[in-house]
């Protein structure tokens, strides 16, 4: 964009960065990166499987969640076939449906959440290949419990498959994690390295599902397509659960301090199962558009929910001290700019 | 595969490693891996721009040129749509074209030279809508002089166009390699830094082309597919010459080496302009494949052509001192070995 951000809080990206062995494992790998990595992963999605109890046939990995979306949907719509996903949910999603030509069905979300019932009877009415629902909600930061996530599966019609986005699942209490026998052929959860574990830039997400679905990847995706060392890196995050709690605990303390900075300006924030904290500043999308811009004006790099009401709101993601240091001294320039149309 | 090679000489990898400037990069990059990758690569396609001395608007990096052929492929090719590459060149390039419903139409090689006539002629008379030619090529490591390619670009029929894979001519006498236009139409040259550059582990390859064809990327590709820490790495190759030159030498040495253990086992070779060298074992396909299974047992990783007559040869790349004596060591056993049946 040609400048720097005082504070980066856009992206949802893990500032707290990724295991310390983690960072050794690629630093260590570098030198290799003269070798093909494994088209098979093997000793990755050995890894995840046996931290999910399931056998590796269960298990893809790809270029984040992000690639595998894009082969599911090129693997499950063909050009006319419906989709089904929530208005205003994750863009990226809606692109790979749109370029292979499915005709995307949105329902709205019901308060901050999405809606799994609409969901699903949207579905069945529309006849839709894929259904997207992302546990927790990015960009509400919402979630379902479990049972909620439980249900929603066992009412997916014949012919549909329900796409799990769990890229936050790891940042969430634990009654958002449902329990899923590896068989159920209904779903397909998606997981990423990108998050919690605080290696977005190294592109490591995986699937996990039926092996029917879990085999078909192989007949379409880039066997190559993944770096050597962002295998090794992720399979030494994914070990190191000692800093996974570590990252919990820095996430559970900056949206502590994204509330109180908000409740600090008059504004309220909507609950929070992820590493970012939607700002709800409490009138139309508008105001809060402008209030964005008076922060990206100051040099905080934050977003926004797309589609109202949600676009009540300012996203921001999870950030050292410094970096809300930088916010709260923001925000109430921004409303008070806002206010009086400076 | 359950066990490790002694000598790693069958997937053309660079073993003489990337420039230790890359290393160092990417070591340093290990620990923002928490940052997305620039989606845009702002930086690294610039460098290569002006590497090329044309516009980034003629660069596409993506994973690996495996990765940009099959988005390439995904753009030109619906389904019944005629392809034209050789017989026994680059299998994956099939696997995309097969992938998205195209029919594959193949040229037998000219000697041991893919067969720019060949090629041509059959595109005009099935209409294709892509031609596919490896120069140098890949498996037999033979290449075309410039003006070959040149008049080959020339040729290309109204509809099609040319991909040009230049995987391997940074490896190539500087006569391979053409001077094109950059608004040249009919061509898109594809390359990468897996191979001279060291770096196959991370995952970047690079188009250019006419910017109709570049910018169309955008509509299909993963915008955040690729590893932030191998842009680092792969800037900071390119910025180092010195070490490119080293690799050049290194290469041409072991390639000599090659061919000295081959006549020394009454053997011939095939020139190369790559960083491997096919092994004319004199006979047939099987008994080049039971010299190659007996190199295999004896812990010597290679690989070979896939179709005949290419298939009388045993391809192996450019390995270290001490790569090499394994496989001098191997070599006569082999022979000797399928000779008498053991």
């Amino acid at each position: 964009m040609g400048r720097r951000f005082d504070a980066r809080l856009g992206a949802n990206e893990n500032v707290f960065g990724p295991s310390p062995k983690a960072i050794a494992a690629m630093q260590s790998a570098a030198s290799g990166a003269w070798m093909y990595g494994d088209p098979e992963a093997h000793e990755l999605r050995g890894a995840i499987a046996a931290l999910h109890g399931v056998d590796p046939a269960h298990v893809m990995v790809g270029e984040g969640i992000d690639g595998l979306l894009g082969l599911l949907v090129r693997m499950l719509v063909a050009p006319g076939d419906a989709v089904v996903t929530s208005e205003g949910a994750y863009p990226t999603f809606n692109f790979h449906v749109a370029g292979f030509g499915g005709v995307l069905h949105k329902v709205p979300y019901l308060g901050d959440y999405e809606d799994p019932d609409a969901l699903i009877a949207k579905a069945a009415e529309v006849r839709a290949k894929l259904i997207y629902i992302a546990n927790p909600d990015n960009p509400m930061g919402t979630y379902h419990k479990a049972e909620v996530i439980t249900r929603m599966i066992e009412a997916v019609p014949a012919g549909a498959l329900l796409i799990l986005d769990e890229a936050y699942i790891d940042l969430a209490p634990q009654d958002a994690v449902p329990q899923i026998d590896p068989r159920e052929a209904r779903v397909i959860r998606m997981r990423t390295f990108s998050k919690a574990h605080g290696l977005a830039g190294a592109r490591v997400g995986y699937a996990l599902g039926p092996v029917s679905v879990i085999s078909a990847f192989d007949r379409v995706r880039n066997h190559f397509g993944m770096s050597r060392a962002s295998h090794i890196g992720a399979l030494a995050a994914l070990q190191d659960s000692a800093w996974l709690a570590h990252v919990r605990a820095e996430v559970a303390t900056a949206r502590a301090e994204i509330a109180r900075i908000a409740v600090g300006n008059g504004l309220s924030v909507v609950p929070s199962a992820t590493n970012f904290v939607c700002i709800d500043c409490g009138r139309d999308g508008d105001f809060a558009r402008r209030v964005l811009a008076s922060l990206v004006a100051q040099g905080v790099f934050v977003r926004m929910p797309f589609v109202a009401p949600q676009d009540r709101c300012i996203r921001v993601s999870c950030g050292r001290p410094e970096d809300l240091a930088v916010l709260a001294a923001a925000l109430p320039k921004a409303l008070k700019a806002v206010d009086t149309g400076v």
